[in-house]
């Protein structure tokens, strides 16, 4: 037996429970929880033995065990993903303003040529404009009363109490700032959606400890009979309609406008064979209940996402997003995309391991000061796989492109 | 200048187009999209040189470029993402009948210890039942025509038609088969769903083809003025309310029983406190509007997905979630959770690149033959992580977990 | 003291319970549950007494005592609703071909005359199609299990099942037929939605009794743990997604086209300044996480249906429409509705009593054998509002009709 | 011929237009509109003429012709409407504070029944406890500019410009004020929803006056290339997951507990079984993608709107609420429902005509500094009528209650 083997043995020794027939074991954890590079192939080896499998490929990453330390727990590798690039992408945002090449971590062929033709159509018509609007994040906690009264005092002595509630927020976080309290009362209880500006991070984590903050100095005051940090109000990595009124990270818009000869060129269609088409989709999602109106837009969010070390979770919120694709005057297009809650950062969470900061360097979206940027070129991205899909699904393109550079399956 | 430079240099060397004071350049495309290992790495150099930044990790994945094709295009390495493992989780399925392992690709920190936590308690309460329902995939062109009567026409011939349409679907694939089409009349336009059984394929290329060569059908003989392979109206990467009814993947359920001697021992909150939160709960989530009822099944769906290939913007409709929490009759907790729309596949797409046949290895779904074994465990893992998250939120704990795991900021 | 006044008197003494400082009392109730003429005058009487008011107009209407049971209990007259008439309004539908004019209960100033502008419109362009594309009706029982095993084992056996609960479902009715059956588990439950054709009638009842007697084949059969006859997921008078694939009623579609010309002359606005508005309507309408698209539908609904004697709390379900309003090839408009869940009858429920037959008779649609031409009207009805209320909203017209016609405050 | 045969002969003579075959006639308009008695009886002559029908119920209705102007156009008499009276219902609000009797207008059999069931067990089990919490309405334009640019510099002005535009309100109303206005920037598009309390009026044409005048100023300073003064977002009488979150009337509040002995004695049905089953329906309400939680809110709203006077079509609005039934300490119940939409109003729009001041007069709700109460008495008729249906559906009587008191179809 190898000594990685015998580490793990060791260490995953502990038997749990007799499930019928079944001597149920842990994942080995070692000391200080197994982050040592050779606790990792340790615990690898552990489930090779286990399982009977081989796991070269899982061991063969290049992320430090160490370094995964706050990012997961019970590492075993580190999970590839190709990594193909599309661009070029001219922005003129507030905070971005360049040509941008944008990192797609994918599996589904075709994606980033995809997007790839969208950000050439859109760069040689001139570029996105691209803004921020909102730019927060929050939760909603939750008081629970034996008495519909109690939950209206509560509601109602909110607004005297913000100054008092910001300073218990600001307390826990250097980065954060609580902009806002909002209550609704449900019945006995009271929702209290606490919305914070974050900075660069997504801040899920800070909103977290600012509203418990918030929370006990609330609790101490009205004494609720029960109450819950995060309610499932905050549609955190939820589809909700609350989710287009924003509060859930940025609100972002991307615009552009094209010529008819780009339109032609480029996208191998005519511009008003696109928007009649888009006319049709729109009514085709309004008949399906869709939250949001748009073609794909979680494709370019997905890949994006797990390039740049994001919460890929928060696509579900991202991706409810509002396209539109109209006839310009000189009878080319005019698109807009609005993501009203998109939840990025540039610093914590994931964007500092594995191959994330590589790929926050090629946007120049690494560290501070560069979120808005960042959830600038992401809506200008989405924009432009929105262009890229309409045309296709108006060309009759849509099996063939895949057919083209898809796996067939 | 080193070679692979010069490499990327001639194939980049193509001016697309004067942007006012720049110059627009190309990804480098190479000789046969430039899938050689030599040409991911001179495009890589190729970017670096152009941006001025240092993509090591990026390169330092193993993913042999030749086998990206048709899973990216413009490859420059791979995106590496830490991957830690949770388990036990016992699994009572019609095909899953096993203890598994299970991979999380993800960068947020007490993730895989809370789903661990969860999957620990399930098993301990005698492990987790579930069954697949359905097992389809769809696609909803849309048919315009000039009069109502024409769209009335065609929808009313479709019974009869279903014989030719079905044959003509086959013609197009060995895995899929036309299990019923669906018209709705919305106008001038009719949108017809086609329904695909899809064998163990995400199937949406198959679905594509086979559903264009039913639309060419229907076109030759009903003539509309347009139509659209993919209306919007399949809900596929969206959220959107018809994405509960199914049709779009896999529609999963999950259920368990916990002894309030577990819940005590191992999530550490009285099983009575959990429901009476979780009742508070839904009704805060159905004051945000929220599709679906559940606490985050998309952090699993997310990390899974990418540990194991899966296209993850499907995630967006795969935590559609239906999620319940009750008491049981002897005090502790009776649990469920429906997922009407969940995508996975063991075999095309992403599930045969990178790391991927080593993390189907893991859950033993490497191949034909286990979606459905795969689409058991991802719901006995979701029912995992509500489960666990459920416990926090009652607890208290939900900001103290992320303090002791996770990268603050 | 009067007779009438003694009468209530009498019958209303029975106490029923001491709230501190009050005597409770019961609406009184008389004989036979109070239908004579003599007893809702004197329950009149008693409620005037008792409140100190005066309740003429209500004590003028003249729908006899005696007819009214059966659709009202504890009857203390008639709400009397100003009747106005809109057209003329020519249909060309399968069951209603001819010009309508079409009666409004309502007190909204200008609404009458805004569907009539339409109406006018519509009919000088040639008229209105419509069709009814499925008619039925459905409840969704729920039957709950201890195991998973037992939801899934009904929900597999039901399509064999399906002619003994036809068979049994028949019993119960000569005017509904149980035409599908729709099994979802969900959990330890599952929910089987039963549809039925219900002929003339909106059918609500028969549709009850005619599930209560699947149900009872079924609980006998499978033995839940318990069953719901209507879960909720009927939608019944609600809003929700799953209306909009229908199965709640009638549904139906209406289109029209304009000539500029009349778009001018009529609606005093420009063709292609309505689409324009109606396309930032559509994703005005997205944001605030709309289900459907239109601009009030409810309007010509909650009014037809008063005077036409329509369980008006189905307006919820009814107005979930999807419009649409394009420009024709020759700059004029092309409207098209679709009202997937149309529940209206010309049978049964209040159809019979009030003023409700003579509105009937108005349109031609009293008795059998009318439920969808009147299907056919309403939606023509409401593609009026739709279009007039559009041309208002692009002609800036809106708060100005309020003002010519409606009352001020 | 009649003299009121010739007066609708005279004034309907115009002749519109040829539709093939058809000669197009206007419904008679006589002078000032028409709303003499005598050209009342006349248009409805003419009415029965020309179909050859008989409607002399329409005509015996008691609204005099000319107090109808204002609220209806082209009348020709009045429906009538069954009503029913359901009570006693204790409430404990902060504006209604009394035992009342409801007004309903329905031609539902067994309606009024089960809200009188539901209103017994709350009154005796002490009363209903009530609040409004928010009290407003809104409209929401939209301005569309050529460039994102400009959208977002009215977005961003408005705060500075805030009291600019409440003066530019004030100036339309006395009643209104504006109190708060909040931009969305969309795309090219900026909505902007202006919010005011509405004293005790529906207050929409109030509303949008006064908007207008909002709309006047913003549109002379930002010169956009379109405006709508109501875009659609602001979901009057239609469903949107934004009416959650308030704005669209009165956001109120009803809560109750019941003894387990009344909820046996009145309701005769176990508390448990209730809850039980309450749940179930939570989650097959999820299931069909709800906006909202509740049995049948719509059923007591249309009644009492048409009796009261109100706008019915927006039930739509009002009846999206979020009902919870839980068991309480006691093993009796805990109930609650919040109406976060409910437009209701004692003055203006209908509430002085026809039988509506008289069903005011019975809630004493008529005429100013009322509203608040109504809406405190409407929350609590919805709960019990949520009690009584819940208890029903627990009980499986159901389809029992609608065969003893409704008409069979």
């Amino acid at each position: 037996m190898s000594e990685t083997k015998a580490r793990a043995r060791r260490a995953g020794a502990s038997k749990l429970h007799e499930v019928p027939g079944e001597r149920l074991e842990l994942v080995p954890r070692f000391a200080a929880q197994g982050y040592e590079e050779a606790d990792v192939a340790a615990r690898r080896a552990w489930l090779e033995e286990k399982l009977g499998c081989s796991l070269p490929m899982i061991g063969a990453g290049a992320i430090a065990g160490p370094t995964m330390r706050g990012n997961v727990e019970n590492p075993i590798g580190a999970a590839q993903v190709p990594l193909g690039i599309a661009g070029p992408l001219l922005v003129h945002g507030e905070h971005a303003r360049d040509i941008f090449y944008v990192p797609f971590a994918t599996t589904e062929g075709a994606l980033v040529r995809s997007y790839e033709r969208g950000m050439l159509a859109l760069t040689r018509g001139g570029g996105v404009t691209a803004r921020v609007l909102q730019d927060e994040n929050s939760a909603t906690p939750l008081f629970a009363f034996s008495e519909l009264e109690q939950a209206v005092e509560l509601a109602r002595a909110l607004p005297a109490l913000f100054p008092q509630l910001a300073e218990a927020a600001a307390a826990t976080t250097a980065h954060g700032r609580l902009v806002r309290v909002e209550p609704r009362v449900i019945g006995r209880e009271v929702l209290v959606t606490c919305v914070f500006s974050t900075g660069d991070a997504s801040g899920m984590n800070m909103v977290g400890r600012a509203t418990h903050a918030v929370c006990e100095l609330l609790v101490e005051r009205f004494r609720p009979r029960r109450w819950l940090l995060m309610s499932g109000a905050e549609a955190e990595k939820r589809a909700a309609g609350a989710l287009l009124a924003g509060g859930k990270g940025k609100s972002v818009v991307a615009t552009a406008r094209l010529a008819p000869a780009i339109v032609r060129s480029v996208l191998g269609v005519e511009a008003a064979l696109m928007v009649e088409c888009w006319r049709a989709s729109t009514r085709a999602q309004a008949e399906a209940a869709s939250l949001g109106i748009n073609v794909q837009a979680a494709n370019a969010l997905a890949a994006v996402f797990i390039a740049l070390g994001q919460d890929v979770a928060n696509v579900v919120n991202a991706a409810t997003a509002v396209f539109a694709l109209d006839a310009s005057a000189d009878g080319g297009l005019e698109l807009q995309v609005h993501l009203p809650s998109l939840t990025v950062a540039t610093v914590g969470g994931g964007t500092g391991i594995g191959t994330a900061p590589e790929c926050l360097d090629i946007l120049g979206c690494r560290g501070d000061g560069h979120a808005r940027k960042l959830a600038e070129i992401l809506a200008a991205t989405v924009l432009a796989g929105e262009l890229s899909l309409s045309a296709a699904v108006a060309a009759g393109q849509h099996a063939e492109a895949h057919d083209r550079y898809g796996r067939k399956r």
